[in-house]
């Protein structure tokens, strides 16, 4: 009845739903404040009270006929300055509200620029673990993704293989940092190097090879790390962000993308993306928050309430001795499984009325995802069963090391 | 540079843009007030006072991570059952929250019904003359856009052609009643006829042939008339729906889809269409505007504005001699050029500030789209020069009838 191309994302979406559906069932079963849900990647922090005011300052001073109304297919003129002013004066960059596309999230911002870019059979390459969605953003406009396996050490991208999976039907390369799901931010040495090989192999083939960085991560950066911002380092460069966590407006879906001059060809590719927000039905990213971002652009999103909970819940787990590199950005631990199948781990910890995704939703088995965009109370309470679920493999700080390697 | 699929997109939209451009220029050397832009169907009937007041109500009485927060990709549950109470209540029908799916307008609302039923190849059929972006949502998910001629009598569809256009390869059909551009509204008979073809076609292919229905225009119907519910007539349809006209929203992209029960494989179809909307990158329909509907659900659109200026322009058109079925519906006037190319006609218009849509961008040449969703006033002062354009083509009305046919 459907198409074929839906056949099996409806297939593989019942597993989520499954999860969901799972999620109810303990909440019901032992009330929800005893469920403890780390599924989701919808920030618990509520947007900033600067949202709210913006609003209320919108519905005062300016027209409706404006704030609800069309737009440029690319957003609103000064919304887009306005963003393109901040990013120049954060990062050092040189773009332009010409630069800017306002998309419905980062989501869309990728299926644009993915519509715009991809003939039928060419590359789109990506680093495991990676957002899953991404496969279906390539395929769906007849890309093909090639994924480079992960380096479990760091879970920096593993460039070595980058070079050698590099063909000349290579279209684009995704990178993502912070990083969804490891937490972790790409050093502006791994970026320095991956320039240098797209340059490189740029050159061999004689046509560009884009970088295409999703970056809804951006401001959840820790510890004081930099976020380096890749159109200094590579020119082909497309940025894809969005407001979903950095003023906690997931739902909103509200995002843009930055298509800088020096990328090749960059006008008729602005052109292409804007038309394809057009013809993919977006037509224009939603009109009121974009009034909203043109007031709010430097907002701060609260990082001290993830960092809180970051740091709790790391130094926990590892203290029950789990294992996880001690992530620098967004919100997310990625937690190795004690047994290498991590489905039979996500089983066993919903014995324990925990919930988290395993890695295979990211292409990268053997370890779940673990999101602490949830109450810090939530983490307080959900301690004892993380324990519990450490005793029940033996993890060397569980406080039940009788048999240590049994397990292994 | 850019894909294939997106060259001819990029050229064409040159001309759109060209129009925009030529309104600029001539508001730049006769000032805006002078300049009588009839080209875009922006409402300038601002959102009705309860939208305002609805935003305002939410941000005082819900909670902020819910208002802007990730609900299920169909969207809130709540909103989607307030609109199934009010369709069933306005229009007979018997739906719930679990068939309707909100959408970013109804534009993303049609993507993810073609992405999620077309298969390469599989044909829609089309009524001319039509929204031209039909083309685009229907090949960019491999299907092929079939066109039926224009019925220049009435602009009711050509029911006996369909019929014999309907192939094995049929896979939906697309109406839009009321109808840009000619602002027809299709009657009930018609619509019985159409269901009676239907049935018939899917009988003797032996699988279902859907009729699409993109309504964003329902509200917008005068003199009484009644626009029939398509779901009542004929199972297998799906509705597409926005407020963009209806509340004045057409930048808050926010609309959903219908389908029913009735509709074969009901329930696989809206697991792909929801499925559809998260990969497309949609993800959900805006979050606040999703809130503000749940308010707004009853709310009526000042169509009394948009009647006084249908019936100021339409009066006073047919009065100067030029020639337009009354429409009863929507925001146009789908205006027979007094010349077979109608491009000459709008390029004569533009001398008198004039700017319109040719017939072509909707197949149907030889007529152009005049769009009264503007300010009574900006029509009072237009009257002048639309006067002069009839005496240049010395139509029968325009007073200055010593030559009507020198240039037929």
């Amino acid at each position: 009845m459907i198409a074929e191309r839906m056949e099996a994302l409806v297939k593989n979406n019942s597993a989520i739903r499954a999860m969901f559906e799972e999620g109810n069932r303990l909440a019901a079963l032992y009330g929800r404040e005893n469920v403890f849900d780390f599924s989701l990647g919808n920030p618990n922090v509520p947007a900033p009270p600067q949202v709210r005011q913006a609003i209320l300052d919108i519905l005062e001073e300016e027209e409706s006929t404006m704030v609800h109304g069309y737009m440029s297919n690319a957003g609103f003129e000064d919304v887009r300055q306005a963003i393109a002013d901040s990013l120049n004066r954060r990062f050092g960059i040189h773009v332009s509200a010409k630069n800017l596309i306002m998309t419905v999230g980062a989501a869309s911002g990728l299926n644009i620029v993915f519509k715009s870019l991809l003939n039928p059979g060419e590359e789109v390459i990506v680093f495991a673990p990676y957002f899953v969605e991404y496969r279906a953003y390539v395929t769906g406009y007849g890309g093909k993704l090639v994924v480079i396996s992960p380096n479990l050490e760091t879970f920096q991208p593993n460039l070595s293989e980058l070079e050698q999976k590099i063909t000349p039907k290579t279209r684009a390369v995704i990178v993502n940092s912070p990083h969804n799901p490891t937490g972790v931010v790409y050093s502006e040495e791994t970026i320095q190097e991956l320039a240098a090989i797209l340059n490189k192999k740029e050159k061999e083939y004689g046509h560009p090879i884009f970088l295409v960085s999703d970056e809804p991560y951006r401001e959840l950066a820790y510890d004081g790390v930099t976020v380096p911002y890749l159109t200094k380092y590579y020119r082909n460069t497309i940025v894809g962000y969005s407001y979903s966590k950095s003023l906690s407006l997931p739902g909103e879906r509200i995002g843009y993308l930055v298509i800088p001059d020096e990328l090749e060809d960059s006008e008729t590719v602005i052109s292409a993306i804007t038309i394809a927000n057009r013809v993919i039905g977006c037509v224009n990213a939603p009109s009121l928050m974009q009034r909203v971002i043109r007031r709010c652009v430097d907002v701060e999103v609260n990082l001290e309430a993830y960092d809180r909970n970051r740091n709790l819940l790391y130094s926990r787990l590892i203290q029950y001795g789990f294992e996880c590199i001690k992530p620098q950005g967004a919100f997310y631990l990625f937690v190795k499984s004690p047994v290498p199948n991590e489905m039979e781990f996500c089983e066993a910890a919903k014995k324990y009325n925990i919930l988290f995704v395993p890695g295979t939703s990211f292409d990268c088995p053997g370890y779940v995802r673990i999101a602490y965009c949830v109450s810090y109370e939530m983490i307080q309470r959900s301690l004892p069963a993380f324990q519990k679920l450490a005793e029940e493999y033996h993890l060397p700080g569980s406080g039940s090391c009788h048999c240590e390697i049994e397990k292994q």
